[in-house]
C-alpha cells in the first residue's frame, strides 16, 4: 500500500500527536505505535480530574479520539491520505479512579474509505488495572488536499 | 420532583462544574443553565488545538460531556439523585474553524432513571455559527450514596 | 449536483426501498420523500412485536436504518453516487406502546463524503404520538461501482 | 446473585425470545446461551435481504438487539431484575453476502443498573467467516414493576 517503512509511518504519527497544542495541555503521552493498534496513557494530577477527584470525562474521550485516529493512521497509504475523526460512541463503565489511565485503540476493520477501530480504557489502581470505558471509532480517510472540503 | 428553586439548582450545577480542575485547564465557560438546557462555550487558544489550528476533537468531546450531564442533572430530584455519563456517540461533521466553540445540550427524554440528551456544536468563524458536531447522550440519575457501587 | 428532477429522485429512492424483501417482510411503508427528510411507518401487528406487546426494538432500528439511508440518498448526485449506512447509534427512550410507529428521519449535515442524519420515532397511543426513540446515522457517500471494494 | 440455576435460566431467556412475534417473523435462531455470552443466527432468505441481495443492515441490528439484550439477561438476578435495551451503536463494516449471519454477544461490563454489551457479526460466504458488523449496546437492569415507569 505504500513504501513507507513502518518506523518512519510511526515517528511521524508521533510528531503529528505532539504538534497538538491540546495533547500537550492534558500531558498525555503515547505510549506505543504499532500496525492497527496505539496506546497512550495520562498520568493522575488534579488538572485533569471532575469534582470528585475522578479523571474526567472528557480527557478519556480524548484519549479515545488521538488514539483511535493514530491507530487508524497507521494503516493508510500516507502518500495520499490522511485521516479525520468521523465519530465515536463512548461507554464509561465504571469510575476512573487511580493514578494512570491508559487507552488501547486497535482497528477492527480497516477500509478505503472508513476504517472502524475499538478503544478500551483503564485505570490503575493499587497496581491493578480496570477497565473504565470501551468506545467504538469510526475514522475517515481523506485524499490528501479534500480533507476541508467535506 | 423537589422544592429546591431552580435558581439554586442552577448555581449548584454551576458550582459543581467549577470545582473541576479539568474545566478549569480547558477555561470553557458556562453560558446558561435553565431546565432542560445548559449552553458552555471556549474561545480559541492554541491550548486548546490540534496540528492543524483547529479545535481539538477531544474539547468538543469535553465540551459535551459537561454540558449534557448539566442539561440532566437540571431536571432531577437534587434532594435524592445525582448524575454520572453513562455514554455518548459524537459525529464531528465540518471543520472547527473559528474563535469560539458553543455547545448547547439539550434533554430530550428526562427519566426516572436514564435521562437522553441531544448536543449541537457551533464554531464561530467571522461572526458566523457553523455546526460542527452533533452528539447524543445517555446519563444515569443515581440515588445519592449508591454512585460508586455500579 | 444534479439534473435529474426532485420527483424522480423521490421515485427512485422509493423504488429501491420497495426491491427489499425485508421492507416487504416487515411491511413497513413510506410515507413521505422530501430533500433531507424522509417519512417512514408501520402498523402494528403481532409479527413485529417483542414478549410484552410492544414493538419491537429491531423493528424500530430497521425504520431508522432504512429513513436514515434514503434521507441521505434524496441529497446525493444519483448520476454518480450511491449510499451505505456506515453506522448509527439508536436510543430507545420509552416503551413503544401504540397502534403505529412512526419514524422521521432528517439530514442534519450533508457531506461530500459523509452524511449524518437523526431521527425521531415515535409510536401513536389513544391518537397520541409519543417519542419512544432517537438515533444519529453515518451515511457514506460512495463512488458508483466502488461500492463492493470498501 | 441468584439461587436459579442456570440452565433454568437460560430456558427462561429462550423461552422470552421464542414469544417474540419479530423473531419468528424474521427467523432468527438461538444458537447458545451461557453466563454473559449469547449467539443468535439467521440463514439466507429472499425476506431477509436488501435491494442488492445482501443481509438488510435492519436484520444485523435485530440480532443485536435481541443477542445483546439477552447476553445481559444471563448476567441478573432473575427474582428481582428485568432487563431492557437503553441504545447501542452498530458499525456495518462490510457488506453482509452470504448464506448464513452469526452475531455473538458478550457482556464487558455487568453492573447493578448497566451492563455494557459488544457484538460482532459475521457473514458466512463459502464456508468462511467474515465481519461484517460490530455493536456496542447499553442494557438497563430495572426492578421488576417498575419496567414500565421509566
Amino acid at each position: 500500500m505504500t513504501d513507507i517503512p513502518f518506523p518512519a509511518v510511526a515517528a511521524a504519527i508521533r510528531k503529528s500527536l505532539e504538534a497538538q497544542g491540546f495533547k500537550r495541555l492534558v500531558g498525555a503521552e503515547v505510549v506505543s505505535v504499532e500496525p492497527g493498534v496505539v496506546v497512550m496513557a495520562l498520568d493522575r494530577r488534579d488538572e485533569v480530574l471532575q469534582q470528585n477527584g475522578l479523571f474526567h470525562g472528557g480527557v478519556i474521550a480524548y484519549l479515545v479520539d488521538n488514539a483511535a485516529t493514530a491507530a487508524a493512521a497507521t494503516l493508510i497509504d500516507r502518500l495520499t491520505r490522511t485521516v479525520i475523526t468521523a465519530e465515536y460512541k463512548i461507554n464509561l463503565v465504571a469510575p476512573s479512579k487511580g493514578d494512570r489511565l491508559t487507552c488501547r485503540a486497535e482497528v477492527v476493520k480497516p477500509g478505503r474509505l472508513l476504517t472502524v477501530v475499538e478503544a478500551k480504557v483503564s485505570c490503575r489502581t493499587d497496581g491493578e488495572e480496570k477497565l473504565v470505558a470501551v468506545a467504538l471509532a469510526t475514522i475517515a480517510n481523506l485524499d490528501i488536499g479534500k480533507s476541508a472540503a467535506s
